[in-house]
């Protein structure tokens, strides 16, 4: 005991200086999550050896906490404390802890049904198991295939209606190199391990047929190893900003143009928005817009029935953790040269803080495109035109989910909108079949023979974004409003029109919509009106929608049951922010957005969260393999009589950039 | 007769030097034109008096002769042909004038419904007419307006069941200036002007109430104009090329990367893409993928029935242009620094060429997004990442049509995706109104009160393309791909999962499609497969749908029925161009996609034409008012099992680029 109060006063030493200057919704620190694994495995609560860190996160103050905070922020910082999610004799522990005065406040044992975030240290260990199991190696060998070039991957479960609590297992599946880096596409069908994580020891082996790898020719995707005929080259092309960006960061906390924002690192949630507010040059103040936006979840069903397919029915946020899945991004090809990068922290197995580096870019955003415009003509004599650039502040993360590459962006406009594009890239996941034509295929293949021997299976992608909306304040209420078709009154020559009708929409039920009907979608603030009367608010202008085709009753869509809507709003609770619950791997889901809402509560004149889904269905082309050009989705939120007018009316036109001219008189 | 002969020969020599560098596809030139005019005025078949030119334009060879003439583009250039619309004597005049031997090949009058485009000069003669109108005068007088402020503007006035052919009036209203150049939310209610165009006559005059004009305060747009305090300012960012753009244009053909194709413009279409073809390096060849795209149509009704409002139901392309709308694009606003320009030229109203400077422009986009990526670390010990940066051609152009401004661009990218985007701007088009607050409204207002006395009315924006596409030749089908739910047998525990079936769509009833059902929709060559057997094809992404809500017998939407389904698939024939059709001004709807696919003809294996449309429902803002912020939309054309494999797999990774660095010392 001696021994760890000793630490803690040193930690808390050190904290005291770097927390001076933090904001109370900023991520762990290094220190911090030092601190909070020290705690905890100083305390008497649970062993030492056993224990392992599935989730370490910042555990926020309450709304009202951090808005009084914000609303004086020259005093001493906030309390901060950690939640934590830990996993130690087979049970899942959740943890409290204050770093303030470095104690644990709250522990209690999860006894619900799911199980935490995998962390990349026991993913590595289930790996490694049937490189020591004889069976393993032996079918390796049946297949002629050197086990160097082995590599295993965790392939989680899901859950099929298993009554008794079957296990924290995981399957561990097989992909062979031999000659490229695309292994995604070159499965060792026949082969799976089933792992238990807790246990970590396998639980079953099978090895049911042997289907040849697919070749490796033609998979390969390193600049390093292509040959020519390359793909026609351009010439070089890039962003300049000779005055430096125009954004400023003062630790998580970005302003840019008349935004402020607050960026944060989960790793669960990959990139998380927070404060989201906007000067108005008319109030005089930054107004209130978006409280916390983040990427609650991201669903990936595969359609392929079968033994080796059916339960590949991913929860890639809950179960991989898309902070977990973030990867390094990199200057000139992730992000553009004028980008800024942030690091990400998250704690491993044991609790010990690793950095990812260069987690987040922003930058700067100039795609030529148009804020505003007008050529006036009408007037005689002269012609006006009057053109604004569009340039906005981007926020850029990616997630590499073994195949799959999602880049998430969040976009900052000038003129109050906030876009949330998502670009699906990486490696289709494939199947190794028998088959090398389409002539050849008399039965359902569940996919894309995409090349010889190689079928790219059907599947879903729903990411499930959380968007806390607090517009002008927390309380908010959501409006629909529909567009009826009319009846004239035969007065004039036209027998019909459409009209808005606003409806406001009052509980959780009838909150459940799909965007295919001609609907306005509104977070408006109840007790706030523009000038003209128009209830203050903003719009989502929604993005590709992908009604789930899968049985109501299927385990997969109880469990993504978030998907059955493409918009929900729900009343502010601060334990929902996971649309396929907290505990998302094998979940039950009877934590989900749809069970939430069932309890249909009121959504009027309260704290409210907007939940929307981006889908796609995604039938593979040949065009897509070995590596998917990018797919883009996403969705606005676009100010809805927010401003009295719009705001960026008097945005200075351009001045030319004076860019770096030479003098060509070198010694 | 003989001076006409002589103009024409010399008009012959004149023609023949710049011809021979000429595609067959190339718009007229400012010669082409003028030989136009000159033939035409002095044939015996119309008095040169009355005559007045509607419509100029390429008569394209047909599809045949083009495609043989550029398999072998060395020989001589095809024959040059006019088509013009004229109106003299109160009917339209259709021509067809071969430039090549100087004479008009046919000549017709028109019998059917519908008026074609309007010209500037009878817009404007018109808009002269109530100036010298002492009512008008005195209606002005008794506002205790000032005439000098008041500026005038053409609206058509559609068709509203009416039996005989009414003239080809259209209605003037009134706007007043007084302090802003913002006209258009400044309307003069009460008075309008019919004038018959034809006699250029005022034949009805109406002077039906007195509304105030709302306040000019607050509406101007003018960066000189305007006043602290400004929003908030970002530093300067710019695209630089240091080795210039990637792109060559010769002529009116540009090649970029794999791809090539042609831009014309059209008084009507505006901007017209035609023989879209990409190189493909496994089968190196250019392959051909859209033989013509262009906007065909962009209906906008208005939702107010009231008699000063219910004809709002416009046609933009077929009765003001996009070419003859579009707008001179200014450098470093309406496109970025990189940007190389376009002129395009029409024929006015005596037949006269006119230069329209900097019609189009072309540019390289590098938006800071991602044309693919993978990071993999499966592999144990090494994190692979690929990235390449996604840099697009896009060739934009913008049409104002009187209040709105269309910002329209076709982006190519190097994955073989063809994107067309609209983004809308410009003003709200507003009815004056006693209102100065929503309170005091008890009735339905048509719209949103976005100022003092000012209504931005309802409206709708549908924007149909024409996309010929020609997947390797010109013999293509129409495939639906239909995701269905499938119950599984029971062999495994998942219930449900889906399947692609692939219809194939014979007939062009049975191409009529909304898109809000899950639905693959594909352009295949059915004679065509990959390697591996799958069809080669393009697949639709679709744009935003706004089903119609005008009933279906409704004037207005018979007009505007190609906005009956956002879908529609054609036979191709030369003729049919335009959706609303092609004397569309006053249209009784009886020349539109509509009433060409109810002959219900086959288009499986046969030259067939696609047409999409980008709807939008638009109940307007204060966000919006005076100028509105850029609402986008966009379709995409998708390689599906076009290639073998990702065509830019092989795109090498971009090279640094080498910006020039200056040397510190100057004289």
């Amino acid at each position: 005991m001696a021994s760890t109060f000793t630490v803690l006063v040193s930690l808390l030493f050190l904290l005291s200086i770097p927390s001076i200057l933090s904001h109370p919704l900023d991520p762990l620190t290094p220190l911090e999550i030092k601190q909070v694994t020290k705690i905890i495995k100083g305390s008497r609560a649970v062993s030492l050896a056993n224990l392992t860190f599935q989730y370490v996160g910042l555990d926020e103050p309450s709304k009202s906490t951090i808005l009084s905070w914000l609303s004086n922020p020259t005093k001493e910082p906030l309390p901060r404390q950690a939640f934590v999610i830990a996993r130690a004799y087979e049970k899942s522990y959740e943890f409290v802890v204050s770093l303030s005065n470095g104690s644990i406040i709250s522990q209690h044992i999860y006894n619900g049904t799911g199980f935490p975030l995998l962390n990349l240290e026991e993913q590595s260990a289930a790996n490694d198991l049937a490189f020591k199991y004889p069976p393993f190696i032996k079918s390796i060998k049946k297949r002629g295939l050197d086990i160097k070039d082995v590599v295993p991957s965790v392939f989680t479960v899901g859950w099929y209606g298993e009554k008794s609590m079957s296990g924290r297992v995981v399957k561990v599946l097989f992909f062979y190199k031999g000659g490229t880096p695309n292994v995604w596409v070159r499965p060792i069908e026949g082969i799976a391990v089933l792992v238990d994580l807790d246990k970590m020891v396998i639980v079953k082996y099978s090895d049911s047929e042997v289907v040849s790898i697919p070749k490796a020719e033609g998979t390969e995707y390193r600049g390093s190893k292509m040959r020519p005929p390359f793909a026609a080259e351009t010439k070089p092309i890039t962003v300049v900003q000779p005055h430096g960006p125009s954004f400023k960061i003062n630790g998580h906390t970005i302003s840019w143009a008349d935004w402020n924002l607050h960026l944060a690192f989960d790793v669960r949630a990959g990139l998380v928005i927070s404060l989201a507010t906007i000067f108005d040059s008319i109030e005089h103040k930054h107004r209130q817009v978006l409280y916390k936006g983040h990427v609650s979840e991201l669903f990936v069903p595969y359609m392929d029935p079968t033994e080796e397919w059916y339960y590949r029915t991913f929860l890639d946020a809950g179960e991989f953790g898309l902070g977990l899945s973030a990867v390094s991004l990199q200057q000139h090809t992730d992000c553009p040269a004028n980008a800024i990068f942030m690091d990400g922290y998250y704690a491993n197995q044991d609790g010990e803080p690793v950095k990812l580096s260069n987690a987040f870019c922003v930058f700067e955003r100039y795609a030529g495109d148009i804020a505003w415009r007008h050529t006036e003509s009408a007037i005689s004599g002269e012609v006006i035109t009057e053109v604004r650039p569009g340039v906005s502040l981007v926020v850029r993360t990616v997630s590499t989910i073994g195949n799959y590459d999602y880049i998430m962006d969040w976009e900052f406009k000038k003129s109050g909108s906030i876009k949330f594009g998502v670009g699906l890239s990486g490696i289709l996941e494939a199947k190794a079949s028998t088959y090398t034509h389409k002539k050849q295929v008399k039965e359902d293949i569940y996919g894309t023979l995409v090349t010889e021997n190689t079928i790219a299976i059907n599947h879903d992608h729903y990411i499930t974004c959380y968007l806390d909306l607090d517009i002008d304040g927390e309380k908010n209420s959501f409006v629909k409003g529909k567009m009826k078709t009319m009846r004239t009154d035969g007065s004039t020559p036209r027998k019909s029109y459409w009209t808005m009708t606003r409806e406001l929409v009052k509980t959780e039920l009838d909150a459940r919509i799909w965007t295919d009907k001609p609907t306005e979608l509104l977070i408006v603030n109840p007790n706030k009106f523009t000038k003209m009367g128009n209830q203050v608010g903003y719009r989502l202008v929604p993005g590709p929608a992908a009604i789930p085709l899968l049985l109501e009753d299927d385990y997969p869509q109880i469990r993504g049951a978030f998907s059955n809507y493409n918009v929900w709003v729900t009343l502010y609770n601060k334990s929902e922010r996971w649309a396929g619950g907290l505990y998302a791997d094998r979940s039950h889901g009877d934590d989900t957005l749809f069970t939430w809402t069932n309890r249909n509560r009121d959504i009027d004149d309260k704290d409210i969260v907007l939940w929307h889904t981006i889908g796609f269905h995604h039938s593979p082309s040949q065009d897509e393999f070995p590596v998917m050009p990018t797919l883009n989705g996403g969705f606005e939120l676009r100010p809805s009589n927010f401003f009295e007018s719009n705001p960026i009316l008097n945005l200075r036109p351009p001045k030319p950039v004076d860019l770096p001219t030479c003098n060509a008189t070198t010694p």
